[in-house]
């Protein structure tokens, strides 16, 4: 049943720590991203993307072409680029841009075959090769992106140009795989949620009933690919047809409890999976998504949000198999999961939902972009061995300083929409009541009539004050790590019951609701299950994670050994460090640099203090070795 | 220049821990090895050796054969195996064997070309690809085995059909490279070392010309293989030619100085390098040498001796890169680093060396084998984690119980010919004096008129009892992890200077020594630099490293934290514990189960007693937690 209602894209202004990265997102990445999506960007992989959809044009008018380039799923980025410039211009509204957009979704347009069919690679070079591979072809998650930023932008402008395109071209799937009962379902979903998005924006049914199709037939003939790969004498990599958990092929969706596969594919479709659950009300379905949820966060995830240890098969891999320095925690598979959290959040109102919208945020999310907006990293490990990370074979996914773009280029442009939208994510409504999930300072016009100012230094600062306007009632989530708090209306202490991590609290006109958190730095122990982690500890900061750079200490953090009986101490918020942040200073021990490569002689230990910086701020100040747990002493 | 010759390998006649461990290669492994080349075992990968030989056989005579079956070295386990078995019948005789052996041999020559060309896939099915492929063909390296085999059986026999065999297929190589000046060099190394094997029993020149000449054109260009790439329409793996570090085609032998690439290559090398520095004088040689054995044992080993980091290339990685639970350090790389070892003593007398001849022997060589003879490692991981190590696809290598046999057989007869031949690393000799490097028990006859009956327990006992008979010195090894000992000569202290490791005692007939060493528990601890190891600490015992199996500890290893302030203790070798051997005791925490995955709760500990067995014996009790590395408290 659905508990909530996002609020619209334009109904939150931004202030503070979000409108830092949102006016990031809004001077830098979108613009560079478009000098890289038109190739304009000097020594980054090419993208070409713009070019794909000007070559598609020409090749439907019968006009001298170039070929298609990059990868099969090179559209998707046009999508996610819309979307974020989408988001992005309604609150830092910039009309060159605007007018390069339009001029984009023009070119969209004139790349749509007659039929509704858009993909600029098929159109360009492979006509007749058209829904032949689901495994590989990556048509319908391309188009996925495609009507998330169809939906974005007319959300955003009220141009209607794109969501027509996108509008015929889910008619076109429509017929392909209902009226014409095609079979099969996506190599890599997404197109679900994005139905599921574009059918609360048009009401459209067709896109419920699509999403629902590819859900329910998913996993029910686990051989669908197999038997497609013996149908067609071509293929992109080659992708084992076999290898059933990478494209989620393994069982039947409700059937589902373990989180595996590749953790984006996976984590995309739990999310499609929770969106037709709470539109349905459908149970069954809903346990499952409970059952992966547990899966991720109890067993499968990283402090910092994480998830996907592996590079193989960029996958989930078993319980407790959480290996630092390889890690893979892919930026993509973190935003995945916020967006996993926020549609569990629409089936059950329960905090821990919020907390890991949080955790994945203000972490993997963050760690994902470069302070400068210009350079980002695909894989998040959660140690850097100098010489080793990035180098050595079992660890060359895992980079030691952010590139500047990606031949796959999924993560870069995800994280600028996720950013340019957090605002959704932070608040919603349901009748009366307005949520406020994530702390983003801001204005909010909720469409109950609630108005509400938020002003917070939040992740930093341990305080949100609420100023409401209308009438009704707020629910405001209390988050798990704080567990003292208070919460004060008008100078009142509410008293108000924790109802599954939120306090509900009826509100009218110019009330003042002060939250106030426990921003404590704790010290965080893990599972003694995990292998990796054992005689290790961790520092988190309200809803950040700390990790230690060796040139914050000495250049060696690796002989470091933090002392868990004195408390850690937050230094003041700095805006000259790392574009605005506070570190920590933790007391420890250094241990003596040992002569050989072992020796029985026992170490000697010199006391020291450790300093740490939030995790999404490392590899800013080029390589050097960084590490979030921390040996204890 | 030459410091001393091995023993021959009929000089010694093994007792106690020695004596148990050749009589399991005498009893079980080599007529398990036997069945399995001769595919009469069952439920293990085929081998199909002895019928390659069969089909070569038939083939050259014009008659109706089967096709070769195995990969491309397949021959090399032939040379393996007739080595082990020979030197196992110098001190367990087997005429049963011996007649198999023999008929084996006859097998053999029968399927030597007349060119003296010896190499059963190429005999069978690609006559014509003959040396085309040095790069992957391993014709040089099956070549070598079986040169090593017909050394062996000759030295331990008497009987020269293989070594004529092999004699004629060497004047067919030094005519291919030598006479006809055939481009290139080995792809895997091996017959270097070989080849000084036969040279130091025939006296054979053409033998020390080849392979002083295959280690001079090494890397000299190296761009060899990608010329001879080119040259072919085929390939058998399709290896990447530009790898050069792989194939050691990197640069020139005497330029080396970081042990890379696939470690086994690498150390075959480097001992048939050291073979021809000692043989030869050659300075340079001999300092390229020195350099690549630092940078091996002082920056690229694990404390059990193992080689290897990555499963990727089984190669070397970087300094420092010792991660446990991925650890590939394959038995033949270490059985390798005894190879070179024993190479280095004879170009210098130096402790150090015989030091790891132990280390690499009494734990990674001795972990490749099961207690029964029959299960064998190829991967020594120094961590195992039940539903990891194995099964996710990073740790796909690093078995968690020993396979019966393997498709890649190298390992199994690779560790039944070192065990067979353990006493021509123990002991050897020049001019008057006797060398004693390792403490094998049993009874020798130098050369040199020097009798000597060694009784020991070691490496379980701290007691070395040497009786003497004849005239001349001993040089007796001091293990440098031994700080404190005693050698008493005839009821007196030996006072004699440590000379580089070794005690040089005059002795005459009926002269008693006894070497006493410290084998008290020791704490070692690894240089911060290794980042998988700090914080950590292990137990080793005399020449033995302790590892901690659940099944010892209540199933759970890696919640423990091992006390360092208490001095482990060592419990009573018991005979009846894993086919013999002792436990260690140690004192340490347990720390509580924690819930989640993630607490910020301090954990809480309870004292506990660690259980330890030897890391040679782990995995000897099914499927179970390991772990060498243990957290410190």
């Amino acid at each position: 049943m659905k508990t909530m209602n996002k609020i619209p894209i334009t109904a939150y202004k931004p202030d503070g720590f979000v409108r830092r990265y949102q006016e990031l997102i809004s001077k830098e990445m979108i613009p560079y991203q478009y000098r890289v999506l038109s190739n304009q960007e000097p020594d980054v992989e090419k993208s070409n993307v713009i070019a794909n959809f000007i070559n598609a044009g020409k090749a439907l008018r019968g006009e001298e072409h170039d070929d298609f380039y990059g990868m099969v799923f090179q559209d998707s980025d046009a999508g996610k680029f819309i979307e974020a410039a989408a988001y992005s211009i309604t609150n830092f509204p910039n009309k060159e841009l605007e007018v390069k957009i339009d001029e984009f979704i023009d070119l969209i347009e004139a790349a749509q075959e007659e039929d509704g069919y858009l993909n600029t690679r098929f159109t360009i070079k492979d006509k007749n090769r058209r829904w032949q591979n689901l495994l590989e072809a990556h048509e319908l998650y391309s188009a996925g992106h495609m009507i998330e930023g169809a939906c974005a932008y007319y959300e955003a402008t009220g141009k209607r140009k794109f969501l027509n395109v996108m509008e015929k071209n889910v008619e076109h799937i429509y017929n392909k795989f209902i009226v014409e009962k095609a079979e099969g379902y996506p190599g890599h979903p997404e197109i679900e949620l994005a139905l599921m998005k574009m059918y609360r924006l048009t009401n459209n049914k067709h896109c419920l009933e699509l999403a629902q199709h590819f859900i329910d037939v998913r996993g029910v003939d686990p051989h669908f690919y197999e038997k497609e790969r013996r149908s067609r004498d071509w293929h992109i990599w080659g992708n084992n047809p076999s290898n059933y958990e990478y494209q989620q092929s393994h069982m039947p969706v409700r059937e589902m409890s373990d989180a595996v596969g590749h953790s984006v594919r996976a984590t995309y479709l739990y999310t499609g999976m929770a969106d037709v659950a709470s539109e349905t009300s459908d149970k069954e379905l809903f346990n499952a998504c409970r059952r992966l949820w547990d899966s991720i966060v109890n067993k499968r995830m990283y402090i910092t949000g994480g998830i996907g240890s592996s590079h193989h098969g960029e996958a989930f891999t078993t319980d407790y198999d959480l290996p630092n320095d390889t890690a893979y925690a892919e930026t993509c598979a973190s935003i995945a999961l916020i967006f996993f959290a926020s549609r569990m959040l629409e089936n059950e109102i329960k905090g821990e939902y919020a907390d890991i919208m949080d955790l994945a945020f203000y972490n993997t999310v963050l760690s994902g972009i470069q302070i400068d907006g210009k350079r980002f990293f695909y894989a998040n490990p959660l140690e850097a061995i100098p010489g080793v990370s990035g180098r050595i074979p079992t660890h060359g996914h895992a980079r030691i300083t952010r590139p500047g773009w990606y031949g796959c280029a999924c993560c870069p442009p995800n994280a600028a929409r996720l950013i340019a939208s957090i605002g959704q994510y932070s608040y919603s409504e349901k009748d009366d009541t307005a949520f406020c999930h994530m702390y983003a300072s801001g204005d909010v016009e909720f469409k109950n009539g609630i108005k509400l100012n938020c002003k917070t230094e939040y992740p930093y600062g341990d305080t949100v004050d609420y100023k409401i306007n209308g009438n009704g009632k707020i629910a405001i989530r209390i988050t798990s790590w704080s567990e003292k708090y208070s919460v004060i209306k008008n100078g009142q202490t509410v008293c108000s019951e924790n109802i599954n991590g939120y306090i509900y609290i009826p509100v009218c006109d110019n009330d003042e609701i002060k939250l106030t958190l426990d921003m404590t730095p704790r010290f965080v122990y893990a599972s003694e299950k995990v292998a990796d982690l054992t005689g290790k500890v961790a520092v988190c900061v309200g809803p950040m994670t700390y990790c230690f750079e060796g040139v914050d200490n000495d250049g060696d953090v690796f002989s470091l050994y933090v002392n868990t009986n004195e408390t850690p101490i937050v230094e003041a918020y700095d805006e000259n460090t790392l574009g605005g942040t506070r570190k920590i200073r933790v007391k420890g021990f250094k241990k003596e640099a040992q002569s050989g490569l072992y020796s029985s002689k026992a170490p000697k230990y010199i006391e020291t203090d450790i300093i740490g910086i939030p995790y999404s701020l490392w590899a800013n100040r080029g390589e050097n070795q960084m590490r979030v747990w921390m040996n204890e002493k």
